[in-house]
């Protein structure tokens, strides 16, 4: 029995005590399995999509009451017989059923493993299956939206269509080459040029929603500087304090609270621990510092924090030159405005600085209004497709240089054989995002990411 | 509308990230919420107890492509329309269905409200209803098969059968004293002293199996304590720390770690903070001390831990006198053997001393089957009728010498009207039980510490 075949088994739900648990089973034998345990009804009877009470039993002894949802092939999330016991959400009856049906034949699924059969049994692409994990994974309503979207389709039907049109003419090509020396062109130059042009086209789309997608499902790396004192620490506390103070108003719906991380307007701003940077290194003289530097290197955004109650314009117009070779966004944010000097406040606001109270929890709105304005962002619609996913950037980057070759070759005349080569690699990118072609390996690193029982 | 025509909603599973999450709704317009917002098929045709897959909208912006259960009244867990949206487990989309249902009309479900209707719609008594709550609370496999037991009748239909009787006879006494001057007996004395003598019987057995069936629930009081140094906080932590160490071989399955609590072949051993005795006081002063007299006097078990590295035969003798002058169980642990006389272990174990050495973990587990020894817990079989409920036993013990009245009366030969009124007080307390007799605060009490969402 090869590993495909087999009955995988896991908890679908979160983990803790809770009114219901699911635990769910898919693969040829899940019926069978469930019967072996389960007094009720006979299960292989049943029609899918029904839902059965009973009693898990092991041996004579009774484990729990239970509902069972059953899923015929090919109508379940893996297109295999899938079963979903909801029994009491109890972890030592989760614990119990589990192992009983492990017992019973089952074996306990890896990561992804549910997703990862329903895409090799053509219920959805690669694109779609990655994205059951971002929908899951989602912290804001945009990553989740993107998510859906991706999830129905995206981008991956225009991508399935555009691949076969290029696949069409790259056995044009490759049939020329059986013809060898007959000099004979099945494949016109002049459409094959039109079609790159198209898919060139749209994976130019697909490629700058990248800069958007990503801010959607990463958020915006933020970093917090200024010299020693600056008060760092506390704006960064002063701004997510705030955050952490909402409580949810819904029970049973609140996140678990991500250290460093700001929700504002549906953007998540992840700030970053610069090594040092933000708590107790100059930057004048970190800059200098590889450590320091990489880590700046990674940020969008810059919070550059001026201690006011300490320096005179000239040393701040010094730190904003400093800061501003980094080339890389800043907002100009002076602190301590309380016992700032009224004269170089009103000099600071001329030059478009803002000026804040961290400790005082002064102007911190304003300030999050500034960091919102350096980002737009706009609302992610039902269908709008969005790359969100670097290893879907890069397969569309690298599709993109492929036909860029092709071109180049066309226009300086080589021969079939390595346009075919070129069209062939384009093919092979394009085909790794959907997953027409795959790996174990590439397999392997998608799904591994994914929770168990997912 | 009252209150009980109201729709309620709340999640059902786990907070958390995971594969899927069950959102639960019930009460009259269920069905008609969920069409409000689920494209897909009109649920109010299809039949209970079937499953259909559909999106969720918020108006014209897709929510979540979710499975809907669908159970038509009075076929579901509270009797009730019901539904369970399975969808991502994503708190931010369970957030905006159940918001989106709110908007809809339903409201969020109170704690164990779900359990409550489905009590207050004759699904259940409300022993069972409490089992709920225990099954999923329960902490060892044997407080999972008592509250199952429970949970399916345990000695609900004995009590309903034997107070029938009861009242019966109650009826015919108010009929006598109808009948006033007559001297009409239609209660036969006899009859009912035989009635009692049956019920009391089995209450007995009931109210002497709340011993085990407490142990079993809420797990066995133990206190550490001993002088301070004689290595208290070392003992518990090479209890404990064994116990944490025991990954879970299935993952999700893992309990929330409980603090200070061992669980040894099914019994759950809780170690009782005793306010500074465990940490910092001498015992033979401590026990002067009104607080420490307390905790002491609401463990089962002490395990008294001497010093054996600094005391003589005579020391150890005299703090052993001290703590059995508290007619606690107890057991005299040696410990830091490592340190101690060999002559003095000799003469130790052969007064039944259990010889450790906390911080070197020797004999550990021999102390683990000492402790256990003490307690005979049998494994609870499916049928086994165990009292672990607290309101029970008192309830069962009030009914009881409700009876011991009647019968005490029937003895002095008192009139009808107050045997009517003794077993009318016994009908009471056993009614309370599986709430036939209910009042809103009791329901109120017992509910309110049920998880929501069941």
């Amino acid at each position: 029995m090869n590993a495909f075949e087999e009955t995988i088994i896991a908890l679908a739900t979160a983990q803790g005590v809770s009114a219901i648990a699911v635990i769910r089973l898919s693969g040829k034998t899940s019926i069978d399995i469930i019967q072996k345990v389960f007094k009720g009804k006979n299960l292989a009877q049943q029609p899918s999509h029904t839902i059965h009470f009973g009693t898990v039993y092991d041996g004579d002894k009774p484990i729990d009451e239970v509902l069972v949802s059953l899923f015929k092939e090919p109508h379940s999330f893996t297109k295999e017989n899938s079963i979903e016991i909801s029994c009491h959400g109890s972890p030592i009856i989760v614990k119990e059923i589990i192992k009983l049906l492990l017992k019973n034949g089952a074996r306990l699924a890896t990561p992804g493993e549910f997703t990862k059969r329903a895409f090799l049994n053509g219920r959805f692409d690669l694109a779609q299956a990655e994205a059951v994990a971002d929908i899951i994974n989602a912290e804001t309503d945009n990553a989740r939206q993107a998510a859906l979207n991706q999830m129905r389709g995206g981008f991956s039907k225009e991508i399935q269509h555009l691949r076969e049109e290029l696949i069409h003419f790259a056995s044009l090509i490759e049939l020329e080459l059986d013809f060898g020396e007959e000099d004979v062109e099945f494949a016109k130059r002049e459409d094959l040029k039109k079609l790159i042009f198209r898919i060139q086209s749209f994976l130019h789309s697909l490629i700058q929603s990248f800069d958007q997608g990503n801010v959607i499902k990463n958020g915006i790396p933020t970093v917090i500087a200024g010299k020693p004192n600056a008060g760092k620490s506390t704006l960064l506390n002063a701004l997510l304090n705030e955050e952490k103070a909402i409580v949810s108003e819904i029970p049973g719906t609140t996140r678990d609270v991500i250290e460093d991380e700001m929700i504002l307007d549906g953007i998540s701003f992840r700030f970053m621990d610069t090594a040092g940077l933000r708590e107790t290194t100059d930057i004048v003289e970190a800059i200098g510092v590889a450590r320091t530097r990489e880590s700046l290197s990674k940020a969008s955004l810059i919070l550059y924090l001026f201690d006011l109650s300490k320096s005179t314009l000239e040393e701040i117009h010094l730190e904003e030159n400093e800061i501003r070779s980094l080339n890389i966004p800043f907002l100009k944010v002076g602190n301590k405005i309380d016992k700032a000097n009224p004269e170089l406040l009103k000099l600071l606001e001329a030059e478009n600085f803002i000026l804040i109270s961290a400790s005082q929890k002064k102007n911190i709105q304003l300030l999050k209004d500034k960091i919102l304005s350096q980002f737009q962002i706009n609302e992610v619609k039902q269908g709008d497709v969005l790359v969100t996913n670097l290893r879907h950037f890069q397969n569309l980057s690298q599709t993109n240089e492929s036909l860029n070759r092709v071109l180049a070759g066309m226009k300086k005349g080589i021969t079939g054989d390595f346009l075919a080569m070129d069209i062939r690699q384009a093919l092979h990118f394009l085909g790794e995002i959907t997953g027409a072609v795959t790996t174990d390996d590439l397999l392997d690193n998608i799904f591994s990411k994914f929770c168990i029982g997912k």
